[in-house]
């Protein structure tokens, strides 16, 4: 891509009521637009992101025998009152409107209740079982204070897979693969190192559910690490569970932490809610065993911002950079420069490797404080020194080392 | 995939509301599952389809230049009052709904405005100009009625794409190579051949806006079809029209069409409403000329299905099939064919070849009617019979053509 083809421009400041780190960065550097408090755009940039965090989850939702599907925004109030979740008492964060012949809807902020439904006529027998699906949609939370944000937002982009298993076994066995799915789409997201398995309270069908919480300051909620471990408990359990569940270590450390995904037993709640009972192969009818499971896309994007980024922008990890390389042509008077520049820039895109490359007619501080804002993993800079030099920089965006790569060194190590 | 891990089944009926024939067929071969009127949740069959007709669309519209973006369904009241569209006098289909402070949000059902909103903060100069950009993002539109299944949703998939030009020569440029893009993405899908560049109602900026409509009975629209031409008339304009525009014939043939696709000239209109101007490179201000280019995804599925299924089923063209190849087990008892089909279907898969293996345990019969049902391009049958030949026995959906071909035949042939 080039610069000079994308419309979006860095910006000195963001909006002057926007107070988290995530959003004030992300607008700067051009990659999300705030229509409302809790609701933003995604720019050309930051839908690549976007996508490309979308993209790791699935894998790894594909990789476990789930399929994708779509379910909708609008619902059923009669679906909802099954569960007793359609009133504003229980859910104090619907957004609801009506039809035409003025019948409520509601905009889905979670899925179980359609989901469960449109099961019932599909779910007979053992046979049928299990069921794991997912989605990756659009949600609506009609939040009172969005002023985190796209870490909380009032629309945001969710995965949520469902389980429906035929007995505990069942569903214990896909439950602990999601521990393992989950694990893995934090490390390779770049937040591995920082995200903790947080064990967080239950229901009436489990004692805990279990949470991935990330260290950063700007966390909402506080958890109890056992660094030995590499797990944690949350705030909300922590008069229950006062040492590390696995190692009952209790020289547990108090860190800030932001909620990045959530795994949950649901049991039998939704099925006995929704008659969801099957033929068993013992022929007795069973009710189905549910799990859910949560990742908030955009979410988990603000939270790789607030927790990698630096003094000068956004340090993105290489698997959810927009780009991985950023070339900048610094030119020369008689366009010698420019036309090396293009050349390098064409290979590059020859070769499938995704490069953001900064054509613009704009000295050369400003477009290194533009990259250092847009935070790409590796910026190549072409000027008519590196040239002199037969040379291409390359400067590492996290680590800060400068490296000069002969051509094919560069184009081989990108 | 494998058909014996899908969770969807066909039916022999659908809802008994469901009057439409698109969502009648594609919510009985498991494609689509009806929440409300007009309000359909895409289970994984369904969902496939979208993607790969998503797709086509993008890659038209990456190929003429035009960045991808996602802007939001929530839309701020201030926004809209600018360009006098807020008001439910004006536009009949809002969905409307309040935050927790009692400020009213809309549903947007379009975009022009709120990208226009956007566009301010990033074009100042001619040298910003032009812009395009794009979504595939979910609309809402408070129908009075919706009985066309997913041709008229209250909530649907849609591509909306927005230039932004200096001048009416650059503007024109772009529409026009619009009309191409529009052309291969109906040909790409299917149903080129039936679909035609329609001159419609224009506005204040153009004489005319340009539709494409697909024949099929199931239309709401009336159109005069040039034969020779290929054009078409909108019955709308037909008083003022009452001849081929192109060629001046006045033998048209009305036919019944649905509209799949608009471009349309907005010339200045949102530019005034939003002051959106710049300074040209004469040093003048001048205002933006827009044009506003859409396509319904998921209308666009349902017309393919009423225009191309028959009396057994859904017939996908290609291009958009969820899955290329169906392929067939008709077992024998000692599983000598059922181990044949498993390696011809883990052959393909090496090979990426898209298939749907039917590995479930009922009647050569009942496969057959389904996948007739669910409309997949070929249809491949593994049996004792088609083993003693040393075949594979290969359906063409569409013409019903069969071939038995050996098994390198086969998978050369697909």
């Amino acid at each position: 891509m080039r610069q000079s083809h994308l419309f979006t421009k860095t910006r000195k400041e963001a909006p002057k009521d926007e107070v988290s780190k995530n959003a004030e960065l992300l607008i700067r550097a051009g990659y999300i637009h705030k229509e409302m408090a809790g609701v933003y755009s995604f720019l050309p940039l930051g839908l690549r992101v976007v996508n490309k965090i979308a993209d790791i989850v699935r894998k790894e939702m594909n990789a476990n025998g789930a399929s994708e599907l779509l379910l909708t925004t609008l619902q059923d109030k009669n679906v909802w009152e099954k569960s007793g979740r359609w009133s504003d008492d229980v859910v104090d964060n619907w957004f609801k409107t009506k039809l035409k012949n003025d019948t409520e809807v509601g905009l889905g902020f979670t899925h179980e209740e359609e989901l469960t439904a449109l099961m019932k006529e599909y779910v007979r027998s053992w046979r049928d079982l299990p069921v794991h699906v997912y989605q990756v949609q659009t949600k609506f939370r009609n939040e009172a204070r969005a002023k985190s944000g796209i870490m909380r937002g009032r629309e945001f982009l969710m995965k949520d897979l469902y389980s429906f298993s035929k007995d505990q076994t069942e569903h214990d066995g896909f439950y602990e693969k999601m521990k393992v799915a989950y694990k893995n789409i934090y490390a390779k997201v770049g937040i591995g190192d920082r995200t903790y398995l947080t064990y967080a309270s239950g229901g009436t069908f489990s004692k805990y559910s279990h949470e991935f919480q990330t260290v950063t300051d700007a966390g909402e909620d506080v958890i109890f690490v056992c660094e030995k471990c590499k797990v944690a408990v949350n705030n909300e359990i922590r008069a229950d569970v006062p040492a590390c569940p696995v190692c009952t270590n209790a020289d547990l450390v108090e860190k800030k932490a932001v909620e990045v995904g959530n795994i949950f037993s649901l049991g039998t709640k939704y099925a006995d809610a929704f008659e969801l009972s099957f033929a068993s192969e013992d022929e007795s009818t069973k009710q189905v065993i549910m799990g859910s499971y949560g990742i908030g896309i955009t979410r988990l994007m603000g939270t790789i911002v607030e927790a990698l980024s630096d003094e000068n922008g956004i340090v993105w990890p290489e698997g959810v950079a927009p780009y991985v390389v950023h070339l900048i042509l610094v030119p020369d008077k008689n366009g010698v420069v420019k036309n090396y520049a293009n050349e390098i820039y064409n290979e590059l895109v020859e070769k499938g490797i995704e490069v953001l490359y900064d054509d613009r007619d704009v000295r050369a501080g400003e477009k290194f404080a533009d990259a250092d804002l847009i935070g790409i993993p590796f910026r190549a800079v072409i000027s008519e020194k590196t040239m002199q030099e037969a040379v291409i920089e390359v400067k590492n965006r996290k680590t800060g080392e400068v490296k000069k790569l002969r051509e094919q060194e560069f184009i081989d190590s990108v």
